[in-house]
């Protein structure tokens, strides 16, 4: 996704449009686990979304546009204010979850942009980054307070990269960096996250999709990670299978088409 | 100042509405030192001004409403995106400047809202904070890479508390966050600023100011920082009589009404 910091509210129950309107009614009825994916619609997204789906989980996709294989879809529009993104996600959460919970919330939105100071475009990068990595990670961090089950799960996408330094890569840089620190506040006590409840940030290095692919046809895709590896290491911390701490930056490494995840 | 992210460009020389107009023309032949502070209309930000402009300093204040003990006003408007804030600045600069560079340059705009992400008002805040604290740092670093002068000192305005988990004022502690890697970034090679330039935070706890005594009436006041003391010390960095290094936070601690300035 482009620019997910806006959100025109809707929510458009994707099995509904597919005339299983059954679904709908017995999602929780049977007790399905119900995760949302903030960015849905992209590359890593939609992999999280099928993965996920596959298992049984009702999935809600937030994003510019909308994944038909999640079972509900809720909008947004970049060109409003945060504060009524907000406020339209949440209350198309209230109508979708009718007081249920979701057992997961992942924000997987976000994007790339280089530059330091005395670069042309300093200003403008910074603020998109900003808006990219830290609007949509507010936002989620507000649903995931609203709408989190205890003990539930906040997935955040944050930057190996930003540990450290990032003077070519100033705006984006600083704006993981207060992902990291947001993770770290989400996971102290009184951070305002349901009880129980983990928040993480995730930080891949090289993420193996189709578009890295085709701008990199000559690296080395071994060293990249596949987006379905990503799929079920969250799936294992989500359903409690692979323990996690709460308030970690995960590392993710891949060497020789092997990954590792290591909580730091 | 309460907002100082979006800027109304216009340069008011304040030496000309009070009629000395030589001033403006013999600024740079007699070489005098140019400041400018960003926030130059608030507590700290006027105390600057003058001590600076009672040591022989030009100065110019960027701030929402005009400080007339400045020599030269930029001001801002809050209500145009960052883009175009930082043009119409750096425009005044070019006009103001003459080709002539900054000895240093101050960011002392913020502010403060607490909240974590169970607050009704958390994405108001925290955008605010963002746009407070960030916004401006982001605006200061270009202007610096743009107008400072090799050797000169770039201050921004960081916080001891968010060096650690920021639970209960969430928005706070992610944007000081990413005020502290930007000094970083911008202290790193290929950070972007002029050669040799230096960047710093200065992370006051309490400043001792007008509106803080009639806030906290009953407060120890010998434990607050005199404003006079951070200008004093800024000014021994902005000359070289006060060693400096590059790409530090650092630490102010007042204790019975001595001040320690620790880099860290």
């Amino acid at each position: 996704m482009k620019n997910p910091t806006v959100l025109q509210k809707f929510i458009k129950p994707t099995c509904f449009a597919s005339g299983s309107c059954l679904l709908y009614y017995c999602l929780y009825s049977i007790n399905m686990s119900h995760l949302a994916v903030y960015g849905g619609a992209g590359a890593l997204g939609r992999v999280l979304v099928n993965y996920f789906k596959e298992r049984g989980w009702a999935v809600t996709n937030i994003d510019l546009v909308e994944n038909k294989a999640a079972q509900f879809n809720t909008l947004v529009n970049a060109n409003e204010d945060l504060q009524t993104q907000a406020t339209k996600l949440d209350q198309s959460f209230e109508t979708l979850l009718k007081g249920e919970k979701l057992k997961a919330l992942f924000c997987v939105a976000g994007g790339w942009a280089g530059g330091n100071a005395a670069s042309k475009n300093f200003i403008k990068n910074s603020d998109l980054m900003l808006k990219q990595s830290v609007s949509s990670s507010l936002i989620a961090a507000r649903l995931a307070a609203r709408h989190l089950d205890d003990n539930g799960l906040l997935v955040l996408t944050g930057a190996l990269a930003a540990l450290n330094p990032t003077p070519g890569m100033i705006g984006y840089g600083i704006s993981k960096a207060a992902v990291h620190h947001l993770v770290q506040d989400l996971a102290a006590p009184g951070g305002g996250l349901p009880k129980g409840a983990k928040a993480t940030a995730i930080c891949p290095v090289t993420l193996d999709t189709p578009a890295n692919r085709q701008a990199m046809p000559d690296a080395d895709f071994s060293s990249w990670t596949p987006l379905e590896t990503i799929a079920k290491q969250l799936h294992g911390y989500s359903t409690g299978e692979i323990p996690l701490a709460n308030g970690k930056i995960i590392e993710i490494l891949t060497k020789d088409g092997n990954t590792a995840f290591n909580q730091i």
